[in-house]
């Protein structure tokens, strides 16, 4: 088959199923903006999403480090400091990121508007 | 400020959280793969995602039509014949749809070794 366009649409894929069912999680997409923009520290990453609780942080935290994408690191000063970092996998995800926020600026109404 | 990046991530923004709430919504981000890919017929968007109820993707597809991302045309035929086609807005999520394929091309391990 010939296609003007480099990406194959025309199947169901569940490789991209299994991806949107992970970043569509809850919170998921805030954390990982947050990440990419340099937040590194746990209150950080808190501080950034608005509503977020720590309990929930910390299990989408475990759940992308899970996933390969965020890595821990536990830095053993005292006081004992930890860093959340996006890995290769991780960090590839900022095309996605900046895709979903070139739209939501084209086409989602301000707050003041909604 | 000065950013290397063209797209500014540093603070959060709303209308990012509003679209991932609404793209990440579990089936969503398949129902708009199919429209991208040329599915036009309920019937056949419906075979596209596996998995999907009748009931579930008219549901998606009446939010995706109140957000003004798809337009419910009704041919007065006999029997009459009904498309769901992409508005301007839909079809600018293209580049959301080819990162998340292209990511999940690169990462995402093929089901049989998952």
């Amino acid at each position: 088959m010939d296609t003007a366009h480099p990406t194959d649409l025309t199947e169901y894929c569940e490789k991209y199923e299994q991806a949107m069912s992970l970043l569509g999680k809850r919170w998921t997409g805030l954390i990982l903006r947050a990440l990419l923009s340099g937040a590194t520290r746990f209150s950080a990453i808190c501080a950034y999403v608005p509503g977020l609780s720590d309990r929930l942080l910390s299990e989408r935290l475990k759940e992308l480090e899970a996933e390969g994408i965020v890595q821990r690191l536990v830095y053993p000063e005292t006081p004992v400091r930890i860093e959340y970092v996006l890995t290769p996998k991780g960090r590839q995800l900022r095309d996605i990121v900046e895709a979903v926020q070139a739209w939501a600026d084209a086409w989602v109404p301000a707050p003041s508007q909604a």
